[in-house]
């Protein structure tokens, strides 16, 4: 490969696409919401954008994706998955390729990070949370980026268990239910949603059960001998770099 | 995102992986193979590396990876479909982030691609085809980024018709199964293959038949109104690149 002078003027940055589930009410079903920043300088000054920043260096693309997420948000996934390299030409003022990272968090982890960011003094005064359905101006191509990890959440929750990213260790089918209605869009019949789900082989009942103002509700785990085909062989070397 | 200076040093390259179909004699089972190219200078002097090269700052990543496979093996695939952006710190000496295209084609395609290059004058002698299960010693991470397309070639081909992708625009049954049997490096049962394609729904029979030495064998083309879940809603603006 030889250089030719002409790539100097291209710049890496990383950008993470975090979404969780919101409810307004108990009664109300859950939105996907992700956080975004305000941004305090031009370009789109003003405009929200994805948490991220530039790649420095010495790091990994992952480890970069991770640390500008921390940093202005105070979200520490267990992993993030690489979305996609977006770099059309005209995406920015200045030639900036951005590397896409993506990750589910249950609600409840990101209220513990949250909470747990505040505690420590930050006061993320540029970060607010949004519906996905329902988003404010975006800089750049930001809003086609949402709109493309929209649709990969989609098509994968046909052929992974990705929608167990929303929820923690255990869960109801309702709380199932609800996190697969939210990804595609649309009301799904309890009674067969739960026949498929029983069928798949996915989830162990425990005997546990949780209760509240509703009848109580058995609540599931998955079954973790059933693979995932999510990370693969990238695994290890993506997120262990030195 | 502030300029810290120390993404300076960062600089973006291109890279496809093409692979397609190659049986020795009528008689054996095709094997997947692509095309390499030696590297004529250092890092790695000597070594085999995929086609690519430097992103130029005028240039679209797709129409990059384009470009460089042709300059390099004279293909043109019809699309490029982007697999990853490979970005570990000690992959390269000099910190690098190749994002990695990829490109299934039909063995007929190649050969007709590579004879017009041959025709046009070009005598690509660094450039050798290799089964993929027998690399040579390839420079960078490069077996890594072959060993992550062909984990994720069988991971889709069961819930899209990539296999698609190594065919002509009609084929038999025979060929097909072949496609599959080469991606899954497994045998199937023909019986039971044909039953499952056929209850498939995404093959429509035509009325032309394949005749040589074997008893004659119905030619298939894919159903295009079984959508393709593959590119979704990148496909219009990452092609498209001013």
């Amino acid at each position: 490969m030889t250089k030719t002078g002409n790539e100097d003027s291209i710049r890496v940055a990383v950008s993470a696409v975090t979404l969780t589930l919101r409810r307004e009410s108990e009664e109300e079903s859950p939105h996907i919401v992700l956080p975004l920043v305000r941004r305090t300088r031009e370009p789109h000054l003003g405009d929200w954008a994805l948490p991220g920043g530039w790649l420095d260096a010495q790091e990994g693309l992952e480890e970069a994706a991770s640390r500008t997420l921390a940093e202005t948000t105070g979200l520490a996934p267990s992993y993030l998955e690489q979305l996609y390299a977006f770099g059309a030409v005209d995406r920015s003022p200045t030639r900036t390729i951005s590397v896409v990272y993506w990750a589910l968090l249950p609600s409840d982890a990101v209220d513990r990070q949250i909470a747990a960011y505040r505690a420590a003094g930050h006061a993320p005064e540029n970060v607010q949370w949004f519906e996905v359905a329902d988003l404010p101006p975006l800089a750049f191509d930001h809003a086609q980026i949402i709109h493309y990890a929209l649709w990969r959440l989609r098509n994968k929750v046909g052929y992974s268990r990705v929608a167990h990213g929303f929820l923690p260790p255990e869960f109801t089918l309702a709380e199932l239910r609800d996190a697969y209605e939210a990804i595609l869009q649309r009301r799904l019949d309890p009674a067969n949603f739960r026949r498929q789900v029983e069928a798949s082989g996915t989830l162990i009942p425990t005997d546990r059960f949780r209760t509240g103002s509703h009848r109580p509700a058995r609540l599931y785990r998955y079954n973790t001998d059933v693979e995932l085909a999510d990370r693969g062989p990238l695994a290890p070397e993506e997120t262990r770099t030195p």
